[in-house]
């Protein structure tokens, strides 16, 4: 049988973070965008889960509803309110399988086939494919050290008058690590609203601050219900368990439920169980906080291997929270010939590429994470990067 | 803000059975499709989650692939290989989000908007909103004691030139609890094959024959590989954890991995480590009777008292298996005002019309379950409906 697949996934490509993470193999992982297992809260859900299934392993293991488990849409809500100072009141939650699927989501419910999303260049991989795999074009606007240009994006839009959605990563950008300033966040807003575009605002770092000063999220900004907020528990409880959450207004909620509904009835409802209560039960700001404090340190090892140990040439940017550093090599570097000695000497690292919007489009670029190596690793490993970095800079 | 949703999701309405299922209060739950909670091996899920989290934490909560849990898969295609006589050498397995997310990724491998899927009618509400969900035309063919026709099949392929999918539950059929053939599963595979139209074989209920003789699945005669084999634990394990599988050739697995990669990276993975260890260290098989047991002796119990109480004109399929019973008023009766009294009356039960392909058709038909109800409220149900029924039948 010769299989013709639909157009969306005809050219869809299997994501290259998760090939490398599957291939990675015994290197030193600063490739993939893990939490650290150190922040993992074991103890607390080993006692957690034994008493759910103690106490309560009926609900644990049946059938639920969509939305998602009532308390927990409860603190998820409080935790938005009182931590980002969202609208809850008037942008219910729901309970996704991870911000993936929040994100994949909030696609689904507003771009056809044909249909634009606008995007910052370079973007996470892992929304840009699902946009993709919803048949949707992509329009990249190039990323700058504060975030996109209001001026471009509202460009963008003009030119592309089938834009149904714009995604942005405003804190602590996948891939590159960096955060969008206030000024830029007011303005993007202002442009959406007069193109009437929705904003999905993706958020799964907002909480892994530490250091500057905080930005309000755009969420927070949003007095006319255009912006949909993503996020998730994966980096900053468990990523295995597959939870994150939604806040958005109650008319795109229903239409989101009613497409997850679609796509797997529920989420698992033993760990939404879990999550609630160790918000509720646990010393949720000293788990988060703990988190912070980890990163910070990692981070700031990291930074100081860099500054040390790499040739100038090769720059790096600045993280105040999040898992990710970007490095850019001198203009015309062969990025790709580099990462794969870098990983054949025994440190995995993402191409730059594997961020673009335009699968076509060349990157000098690359993109590690502190997050998941230990201390050893990190030095270790940006040493091994900085001497195979001298072979491939051009003096 | 005016939303302006998709076209796929515009038209979409929120699952019946899930609305039933949140507003069903303190009704005799024949609504449901939810397994009986008795059917839970909660010893076995305490025992195994306490190691799982003292011994394997880390792996538990961490990012995995998105194929699955590779030890799972491998028992899971055993158990395919040696239950179902699945060619899973040829055929390899991936782990879903429940079975709804296979559904819902075959259909998206292989349907662009626009395109037709052709189904029983009447069928699974929840795959038939995938379908739709993802923009597909639904073409519903009139179900018969034994299986569709093939013949109607054949026509339904000629009539459709757009069809990509053919989506059928051959055994146990949801809503209709009935079987399909074995000469009608050879000749229906022929006439997919003829056209070079994938079938999607949902097997949720496979596991669970009480009585009759097994027929061989339509995915152990592919030898052509058009066949995709849906399944999952929900029916046999536990529903809330959503974990499911799928079995079919390895282009189609290929693109069904990105596909799933884009919906939520991975199936939580601790409950696809329980899932394993369950079917390995446990005794998988005596579990499985045990349910079966379960399921035949409240079905006589269901049947014995439908014949004794419900008026003769109220007609309803016999199961050998699975969760499902499909009663059938005479012809014009008013269904929906028949189940509204008996929800009135403290017994809730799934009217027709949410199973038709066609939302705009009519139904003389409800489902109802003795999987979740307690052996008293399956005689004191049934004796609400038929004292009920008394007044909606025309003597």
């Amino acid at each position: 049988m010769e299989y013709i697949f639909s157009d969306k996934l005809n050219s869809l490509k299997p994501s290259a973070i998760r090939e490398i993470l599957k291939n990675s193999g015994n290197s030193i992982p600063f490739s993939a965008g893990n939490p650290s297992p150190l922040s993992f809260p074991v103890d607390a859900i080993r006692e957690l889960s034994a008493d759910i299934f103690q106490n309560n392993s009926t609900a644990a293991l049946q059938y639920s509803i969509t939305e998602g488990y009532a308390p927990l849409i409860e603190s998820v809500a409080a935790r938005l309110k009182s931590r980002f100072n969202i609208d809850t009141d008037h942008n219910p939650v729901i309970i996704t399988s991870g911000g993936q699927q929040g994100i994949e989501l909030a696609c689904k419910a507003f771009c056809n086939e044909g249909d634009t999303v606008i995007c910052e260049n370079p973007s996470f991989i892992g929304a840009l494919n699902a946009f993709r795999s919803l048949g949707t074009n992509l329009v990249g606007i190039d990323i700058e050290g504060d975030g996109i240009s209001p001026e471009k994006l509202d460009l963008a839009l003009t030119e592309n008058p089938r834009a149904k959605l714009i995604y942005l990563i405003p804190t602590f950008q996948n891939p590159r690590g960096t955060t969008t300033s206030l000024e830029k966040r007011k303005a993007i807003y202002e442009v959406a609203l007069r193109h009437k575009v929705m904003i999905l605002e993706d958020n799964p770092y907002g909480e892994l601050r530490f250091s500057g000063e905080e930005i309000p999220t755009l969420k927070s900004m949003d007095t006319e219900g255009i912006v949909i907020y993503c996020s998730s528990f994966s980096k900053i409880l468990s990523a295995g368990m597959r939870v994150g959450f939604v806040s958005a207004p109650e008319a795109v909620i229903q239409k989101m439920v009613v497409a997850k509904q679609c796509e797997d009835v529920h989420t698992n409802i033993f760990f939404q169980m879990l999550c609630h209560r160790f918000m509720t039960e646990y010393d949720f700001d000293g788990h988060i906080k703990g988190i912070c404090d980890l990163y910070g340190r990692k981070c700031a090892l990291m930074m100081s291997e860099l500054d040390k140990n790499m040739p100038k040439e090769i720059t790096h940017t600045v993280p105040d929270g999040g898992l990710f550093v970007w490095l850019t090599m001198p203009a015309g570097s062969d990025m790709l010939g580099y990462i794969k000695a870098c990983t054949a000497a025994g440190v995995s690292a993402v191409p730059g590429i594997a961020f673009n919007a335009d699968t076509e489009a060349s990157s000098d670029s690359f993109r590690i994470t502190y997050a998941t190596p230990s201390d050893e690793d990190i030095v270790k490993g940006i040493g091994i990067m900085a001497d195979v970095a001298k072979n491939w800079i051009k003096s």
